[in-house]
């Protein structure tokens, strides 16, 4: 090793070390255990896609999940297809209406939306229930189908220990106020303004 | 209905027949079919789980799913666990050493990165492999354990039709101008800085 070399590795072993001392205290302070509320906002993609990967960790740790999709793409998606496989570990629902704009319909959709609602209510009130998505709940709040008020109060009457994950642009403030985690997510670019189509087995 | 309830039916539907139409122009100038780069970028939370969502939605459409991992997190992780219970469907490799902050070690981690890449690479040449996960890639281009001329290449090379997700924070700029996806998450709040600890199956 040159005695350039050697002087670049000692600075990435000293600044790594400072790097270890400042992650080793961060967590020596992070002692409460609970459940968390993750919430997923913006414009940018991910915001599904994250919550059903959070998902997939929660059964890789023998997690049982609650999944209550509140928008129903207009294509049959990949990720129902996929988690439906494991009836015993996820219990999956999907509002059964398309998109606002495809039905047209505000009554209809608030009745849809109420209905998925009730489920997502049952799932919040169980305890057996270790993770719950509310996949796209942040729209239905956003036109008003459900008032943020009854989901604040559901979120704050959960088992203790249970997670919940919510997604969806606009998330109301309300509900920013009582989450734990919150990440926006914007669009840098986008494949889809650039003329590429919507495909099966990728969010673009 | 009163004639409120009326005004405001018919003001939603007036209000969702122009985003219909909006959404289905987008829809029709979108006509590229072609495999696609997607970048996970930014400081908050929700980066590799959105990758995993997107290997969870990929095989809801059978498809065949590399994943490398290059950024081995110190407690073992559920998408792991989760993921290698689909041998055949998924291919999984994580890079064999901790944060570079536990190793303080540069040329070790070098040596694992580039180990790591070589995987990534034969993913990126073959046909057979619909979608390529590669998490955390950016931390190792940050560092320069691995240069990003070499990923642009390899991205440049690959077939057609095969998508590519890559996550971690700092994506480098040639990353970026080669993409057709970015998000960046952003932290809006973390429970982590209200003294929450890190728990199993959840991404805080």
């Amino acid at each position: 090793m040159s005695n350039d070399d050697a002087a670049q590795a000692q600075r990435h072993r000293e600044r790594m070390q400072r790097k270890k001392a400042l992650v080793d205290a961060g967590i020596a302070r992070a002692t409460i255990e609970r459940g968390v509320v993750v919430v997923t906002t913006g414009n940018g993609k991910g915001k599904s896609s994250s919550g059903f990967g959070m998902v997939a960790r929660a059964l890789g740790h023998g997690f049982n999940v609650g999944v209550v999709q509140f928008i129903k793409g207009s294509f049959a998606t990949g990720e129902e297809a996929f988690f439906r496989r494991f009836p015993d570990e996820v219990s999956y629902h999907v509002m059964g209406e398309g998109f606002t704009w495809e039905t047209q319909d505000r009554e209809r959709d608030i009745r849809a939306a109420s209905a998925a609602w009730d489920i997502a209510a049952g799932m919040l009130a169980d305890a057996d229930v270790d993770l719950v998505l509310l996949d796209e709940l942040n729209i239905a709040l956003k036109y008003q189908y459900i008032g943020v008020d009854a989901v604040v109060a559901a979120l704050a009457a959960r088992p203790p220990q249970q997670h919940v994950v919510i997604t969806g642009r606009a998330a109301p403030q309300a509900l920013i106020d009582v989450a734990d985690t919150v990440t926006e997510m914007n669009v840098v670019k986008h494949a889809y303004q650039a003329g590429i189509k919507a495909q099966k087995g990728i969010e673009l």
